[in-house]
């Protein structure tokens, strides 16, 4: 009915024939990026024992993030700040960037379909790697562009050099970068980074550089934050959600040219959007971050070191990850679903990459000791219980 | 520099001439909706003593709310449920609708948002009262929606048969409505409401049913719910902002026919948008709301009947309202304006309606006793302030 009824019978008062919605939507298929963990348990009839499938920090926010939420619940009935100004203000010092140049949005997904609105018009051509993280595409779906996927290098890492070229062929008028790297955990260095910038993008073309899993990633693997308006084609994002454990609170931040990027983002972003209380949790994680966020990075490393070492002992290949996952290969597409389900028919609950050649692997969270604890049980059960496939 | 560069020389790599951004921003002035609170405190150095310029409820969330979303907290660091199961199963239940025609949102901005993204594209004429809800139509000149505006009726309410009317006449796609209404506090019955669906919209264009102040409206002022399939031009909007005293959290909700709206919207909403921290607050205030709510909407009741006495001792105009704040009358323009500075000057926070002929009136919300009793202190000083004034 949607999208169809556009005759005159149509146009009379009262008919109902329906409203009219934009094209783009109307010819859009239904998608759901990720089936909830809540979907499936309700399915399974029970909580996981391992929730490993969403790259959350277990332990959640700090106790001092955890104390400034719970006072500002106090404060709920009233509008958070719309400029997020003492949160902006901090990040700009640490960052070493004008305020200008900072904006906060409900986490990186809300951000990025910011930034994906904001470039990104019917036809319009759009980079990215074939396989990579599926709500920018859904995101770029929405706003009616046409995907060029690239494949990642034989070594699962993203090609800067192909982004760029493709970027170029297609006249692009946006790339998409994620690193380190979601789902595969892959990074590049930050020297390559800017190398794409410098020598691969074309001129009017921006840089959409997703870092979530940024605090996880090993020494060198991190562009270094520069002055924002020395090249406005970069667009980096940032998140509360991954090293900090806010990930249901939604909060993120983007830095970019002022003049170029943000100030078009604040004549369309939800001014009142960012909630209070997350407010109140980022900024209280960002002022207690030099200890803890040393506690979570540590302990991130000992849960990749834990399942390499677990890979190794059952002969499982297995990426190096710069994030908070590891990627487990299983060599093709039929065992690695299968090993999904029957992990979670253990009560252990992970994800994979949904495209080929990356669909072999499973993506599996560090999550908390007692959950690591629970997948080394159950996986070898679960590579029993698939043990006859190909 | 944005949305200019797009020469061959742009398209080198490394050029940096600057992302290319949609023509609609590109062309769009910077606009905030509102001035927010906390700049004009950091402006006045010193807080608010009466904080009435943005309908917030005082006394904040229920102490049931605010103990569900304290122990919330403790699950920041996992994703919220993006399907938000549990609290539109209470919805649906309470308003006797399908699961499948509710949909949760980060409050009305979001959800008005995602409806205006819905179905307007650039040049669609969509149909509002000329000084109504802004963010209404900063949403609309976003998606580039060309802007039909209808006087209000000489008595301040929304002229129902000239909206709709006027969509006829524009063959727009969209008309909004907000009722009550903000600005002004007015109400239309709910029986002119089915009344314009039933009479005078076209059968092909979506009334978007701003409800935010509903639970504050008299007797007779809301339209039922009915079956959500039966209209599909109806798509209904509320908030948990006002009468549950949320608006910090962010979360509201829609009711819409699943089939020509509510699908299409699953297409591009943030999936994992509605932080858990919100949706727990949201539960447990509904399941307390039988006691709670009806003193919430006793106490705004007196403080509407409040500044209508103090009014009318003062010899001002005002409108009677349906909301949580109340519309007085300033005679002319540059009164209200002057008066709005006097009173900040003296610590009190208002707003006013920013377009002819609404723009005489200051809005005055209820706020807490003490609040209305400084405002009730301050507003006759704040008067001789301006005595000098036409």
């Amino acid at each position: 009915m949607a999208g169809a009824a556009r005759g005159a019978a149509a146009g009379a008062p009262g008919a109902a024939a329906g409203p009219r919605v934009a094209r783009v939507f109307a010819e859009l298929a239904a998608e759901v990026p990720f089936v909830a963990p809540e979907v499936l348990e309700r399915a399974a009839g029970a909580p996981f024992r391992a929730r490993l499938g969403a790259n959350e920090l277990a332990r959640g926010p700090s106790p001092a993030a955890l104390a400034a939420m719970r006072a500002a619940c106090a404060r709920a009935g009233l509008y958070g700040d719309p400029s997020s100004e003492a949160l902006r203000g901090e990040l700009a010092r640490r960052l070493r960037v004008p305020e200008r140049a900072v904006w906060v949005g409900s986490g990186i997904d809300d951000l990025m379909n910011q930034v994906v609105r904001l470039v990104v018009e019917p036809g319009d051509p759009v980079v990215s790697s074939r396989g990579g993280y599926p709500t920018f595409d859904f995101h770029v779906r929405a706003s009616g562009g046409r995907l060029v996927h690239v494949p990642y290098r034989p070594d699962f890492v993203q090609d800067l050099p192909a982004l760029g070229a493709a970027a170029r062929e297609a006249r692009a008028k946006l790339v998409y970068v994620s690193n380190p790297d979601n789902p595969m955990g892959t990074w590049n260095s930050g020297a390559a980074i800017q190398e794409l910038l410098d020598r691969h993008l074309p001129g009017d073309c921006m840089l959409l550089l997703d870092e979530a899993y940024a605090e996880f990633a090993p020494q060198g693997a991190v562009l270094p934050y520069a002055d924002p308006t020395s090249d406005p084609r970069l667009v980096r994002l940032r998140t509360f959600s991954k090293a900090y454990g806010l990930a249901g609170s939604r909060i993120g931040y983007g830095v970019a040219c002022p003049e170029a990027v943000v100030g078009h983002i604040h004549k369309f972003r939800q001014h009142f959007g960012v909630n209070g209380v997350a407010q109140a949790g980022a900024l209280a994680s960002l002022l207690d971050a030099d200890g803890r966020l040393g506690e979570v990075v540590a302990d991130n490393r000992r849960g990749r070191e834990q399942y390499a070492a677990l890979c190794d002992r059952l002969g499982l290949g297995h990426l190096a990850s710069g994030a908070n996952f590891v990627a487990i290969d299983l060599g093709s597409e039929p065992r690695a679903s299968a090993l999904l389900e029957a992990l979670r028919t253990r009560g252990v609950w992970v994800r994979k990459p949904g495209v080929p050649p990356l669909d072999r692997f499973v993506r599996v969270s560090v999550g908390s000791e007692a959950e690591r604890q629970v997948f080394e049980e159950e996986l070898p059960g679960a590579l029993e219980d698939i043990a006859g496939l190909a």
